[in-house]
């Protein structure tokens, strides 16, 4: 059993923050934050979660008056009752007998709630997932090495029960202070071990994956990782050998948006990406914690 | 299918807040308080939601390596990254291949979590589901409508995936501001609202549950409703005619400890519950939200 996508949609910010508005606080320059991060530009939102998700659910189309199941993922939402899930339930007229969840698994939370609702939906049942994170509420300008990472996003798609292939990779390790964030704080990491995790474990979850259905790197039409750092993803690719052009981007222009930036990248690429495809996402990040799963769209 | 709860335990904060503490700074009295919400007593924690849920997932005697799910639900939780699910597994040294996920779905968390297990579980497998909730961070001390009803507290079951009986409810309905919480802000709350709500979408959400397997509250050996008001719990109980001493209580120990009050209770509980009993569970509160289960023990 799996999910079908049928329509997906980004909140628009509209205001970019290019990568020189650093250089000005901090001992680092445009260029050598595109080449060791890939991000060019990022956007930082006046909206909380809250605000930016119930714009978001007002882009989509289809019939949104009867889900069995709306989840929110955000680390980053300090809306905490009631739940963004339920404000988006109500933005959204849906039908009362429908479970809303808010979750928090950092940057691996939307893979995570599409798992979740895979196994909660009953086929042909369907579910309303987004991710809306206000990150630069918990950055730290005055730290190089985070305050170039991060952006500010919502993103969301309407899925429907089906009974295609769905293979899932659901890994967590020690975070030993790699990735941390407590209330009323800033963000801490220390990239050398989340950069050493993600080398590692997001390609042996997609190896695992892709040994699940005895699939090559060649047999996936399209991949989308967790948008954290471009050399991660070029690294997972080298390694499966699949097409670089068939792994889809867009942290050049959103940076890491945590849970939000796998489904910036769907909306993104809505077209693109055609019925029967084989297609792996994966997220990962603080935990630490990587969520995969290899689908037909 | 179902869930076989084997396991089911309390974290100790030790500090009873007695009603007349309130008396100082509030105009109340310990008799008022008692009288209108059945609490006497309440635990404000010195610790927070990760350190709660770390000593109380050192109580479990169970083998708890071997799990495919761990479940944080909590609106109170301090902690963002890594999701206090995530450190749990740590301190469990449970197998890496384990989905951990923090829930916010307010007073409804814990029965929400369980329905997640349930559908997300293989049969045979197992889950540790718990809440952890410091509420006293996020109360007004001198709203005598809100300081004198929250108390906080941490409790948490192992379960395991069956084929016995389970019929869930779920229902959702508008806020209307009855129930607020944004960060560095106090619960705000409409307590009429809220009541009346509760008085009857909770007793429709249970006899709904009832229906769908033909019983009635005769049919019921135990039932453990979100301990919120004791007002709201008798309104139930005698509208489906059960056995009172069948509906168990401890918000007169803890008062409304959110997502944790279930879990209080079973824990407090378990060796009265004998297999085969057929249970009601239902959380209820902000969202606003009700999430019901009938289940066979």
């Amino acid at each position: 059993m799996g999910l079908k996508i049928l329509e997906a949609h980004k909140f628009d910010i509209e205001k970019f923050i290019e990568n020189k508005h650093f250089e000005q606080n901090l001992d680092t320059s445009s260029e050598w934050i595109e080449k060791r991060t890939g991000i060019i530009t990022r956007q930082f939102s006046d909206y909380g979660t809250d605000v930016m998700a119930l714009n978001l659910a007002k882009k989509f189309k289809n019939n949104m008056e009867n889900l069995d199941l709306i989840i929110c993922a955000s680390f980053s939402s300090k809306k905490r009752m009631p739940s963004v899930s339920n404000l988006v339930r109500e933005e959204l007229k849906n039908n009362p007998h429908c479970l809303c969840l808010d979750i928090n698994l950092a940057c691996s939370g939307f893979v995570a709630a599409l798992l979740i609702a895979e196994s909660y939906l009953l086929e042909g049942k369907r579910a309303y997932i987004f991710a809306s994170e206000k990150i630069s509420d918990f950055m730290d300008m005055e730290d190089r090495k985070t305050a170039i990472l991060f952006g500010d996003g919502a993103g969301g798609v309407l899925v429907e029960k089906n009974n295609k292939l769905w293979k899932t990779d659901v890994a967590s390790f020690s975070n030993e202070n790699s990735l941390n964030l407590d209330e009323n704080s800033k963000i801490t990491m220390d990239g050398k071990k989340v950069y050493r995790f993600a080398i590692e474990e997001v390609l042996n979850s997609i190896k695992r994956l892709l040994n699940k259905n005895k699939f090559t790197g060649k047999d996936i039409d399209k991949m989308i990782l967790h948008q954290a750092n471009k050399r991660i993803i070029d690294h997972v690719v080298e390694k499966i050998g699949m097409d670089r052009k068939n792994c889809l981007l867009n942290l050049q222009k959103y940076g890491n948006t945590s849970a939000a930036s796998i489904p910036l990248v769907i909306a993104e690429n809505f077209a693109l990406i055609k019925g029967g495809e084989k297609i792996i996402l994966s997220g990962f990040g603080a935990g630490l914690s990587v969520v995969s799963v290899l689908m037909e769209w």
